[in-house]
């Protein structure tokens, strides 16, 4: 069974990671799909997002990294997708994901959405949040993976760029 | 008795028609207050939000149109206004509706705020997310008026806008 | 992939229809285990509860019907399970989902909870409010499958059983 | 137009007449219809309970005070209402009022529920918090209307019923 | 500063444990304060829950285990309380929690109700869930304290009882 | 004991001010600490917001109010403290303060975040709302300090900015 596992993973953290793992384990092929995101700025392009997923996703033969635009059931659709895995956090965007599920079951009803929960342990986490961290200085070690930690701090160091609350 | 129905319209969906429908049933009159949103970038001007609002809803005899500038509650006064619905899905804002809900009772505590529910077929509707299916390319027929769709879609086209998760 | 699909199913609704169906399109092999519930007393015994979904599954050939007592995570690794599904509806108790999903990792690690979301016409749907409705004289044709229907009816005829809010 | 207003009332609280009175500016007539409930033991009877209903609700001529047995939309057909109203408390039970709600519009859908807030000062308000309170020695001064508030004093003395948290 | 944190404590799990300790860094004396629970069987007397509390507190010299009856805000004001200290699990009760807070601030405003959040790792830990899954034979090991698991285990076995979902 | 109150008060409220005032009571000593917001434009500057609440908050001997940069939990180390305080409305942003509360404890262990709750009727209160209702010609009166009042209304008048609705 063919899952796409869909994001921004600007960057990956380690709770995404979590997920493509548990994924990984449940489905026979994994598609991570990069979404481009023309709202929010993002801090990494699209291929850099690519590259980092890669390095860190290589170690489970069955995931795939790839990016997308348009709908993301159509998406789907070309992949030969069975079905689309999201994360849900304890602490979450749970309405968000089921407004958008039930959309794309309106555009879609073929492809199922399925959804897994994160580890406790990172029920608080997302790449906003560590970006806000690490513009503001604080370390986000043991929050994203090792090879994304250096690229990280090297793209925000200068910007200037900070978020307190 | 009269009520008001606000909000941005931009566009209108069926998910607003069906709280318009059943506003219509329980109340004498309905004045549908299209609301000018200076914030957020708007597809369709007030005008042009009006004009379909009234083509959609001709067929209920105690619905108007209308729009407003300033205070909701004072807009609903100068009405002569007993009540202001708002819609609640399923899968929605509630949160952030009773804050508007209570904040709009502390300035005129003679207006009653009242919620309606939609359908649950139109639980994950909105504006926001038919506006991102279409600028996608995705079909959002059903999910507005027929008169909508294709203004919509002649909006929307050449724009390049998108947003995809 | 073989998957679990637990729950009281006193008597089974179309919801739960609805979440089998697409398990089944999912899965490999869904198992539908029907967990005996001493704290509250039940309509129906576990062996009339079976019947019924064997009734109402016999459609999905890749779906079968059964019971356990003891550990959910027990049965699901004796029966050598990959995944644990559980329907989520919209409106929907969400918290104690997630409550039992985590302290089911906490015993299993190896099991996956997944969730599936129900058709949003199935949004409000449970055993516990077909029976209260049936209780007091209401309908509950369309809510769940025929062949439970007349047995419903004929159980709770009677009883004098009713709960009014 | 005429709303029906259904609850167990077992007592009436200052947070129930909030709605009682909202709910009598903006409808014609409101009945309230108090509902036996046969599974929680209930403090006072049916008819004490009506009782003390229409002594604290006879400053409203337009209200009136009944009781139902059966389905809430059969009695509310019987009396030709076209609403019932629901209060909604900041902190509440919105999920469970929504459930109630959708299945009623399954099984009447002329019949529309309707939502009215209370007071932010009773978000936290309830006859069961009130009868634990009482029991417990608390006074609840201020909670009920003070025709309530002796009966209920007398009736909890010498049960030796007390919840702590 | 003097702190209460209330509860059933039926038995102690190390979710609680987690907020006494916690409390103990912030305020100068913790008087953990065992509420009778006459609604809910209990499986431990409030006598045996104070003795396990006392065992598994003794690391922390400002820490001491009392028991109440009556209303808490009472028996706070009794020993010259500041503050009432409550849990919160990021997968939680937290309306309730709420409304408790709302009611005991309207009995006795002078003593404020002060929030503390549990490890991530605790979210989904209840006393409840904890004798669920060890009366359905699961291990509770690592979710209550050492001195509490064998007292557990003893006094579930033989008594049958069991809850499956 | 020594706590630290953060925010952007933009400007500050009477819900801010009740936080304040139990925060006042509880803790030897609060800290406001005023964070700027470098991704919202503010309407105050951070000069302007220190200087009304030093003025409101003068009756009050042990709340000092200070800004600060950079990572808040640096911030609560550098000046020794030992909780961090945040008010929770009963209509509010709960999860998202948890999520701050889970990363901050991450970032520092040894600082608790502490949650107290605002009264009932500030529940729906907030900076963002008080600024929208004022700039569409609201009254905003018992809304936020006298102090503030006049310096509010001025600041915004001649902006044309409004937001309805």
């Amino acid at each position: 069974m063919l899952a796409i596992c869909p994001g921004s993973f600007d960057p990956v953290t380690n709770g995404h990671l979590d997920i493509i793992e548990r994924a990984a384990k449940v489905f026979g092929k994994v598609i991570i799909a990069v979404a481009p995101n023309p709202i929010k700025a993002a801090l990494f392009t699209v291929e850099e997002r690519i590259e980092m997923l890669r390095e860190v996703c290589s170690k489970w033969p069955n995931v795939e990294v790839d990016s997308f635009t348009g709908l993301l059931v159509e998406y789907a659709k070309s992949r030969d997708a069975d079905v689309i895995v999201k994360g849900l956090r304890a602490v979450s965007d749970f309405e968000f994901e089921f407004q958008m599920a039930l959309m794309n079951r309106q555009q879609e009803p073929s492809i199922e959405t399925i959804f897994m929960m994160t580890g406790a342990e990172y029920s608080y986490l997302s790449s906003s949040i560590v970006k806000e961290v690490a513009s503001l200085g604080g370390s986000v070690e043991g929050l994203i993976p090792e090879a994304v930690l250096s690229r990280l701090v090297e793209r925000i160091q200068g910007k200037g760029r900070g978020i307190a609350r």
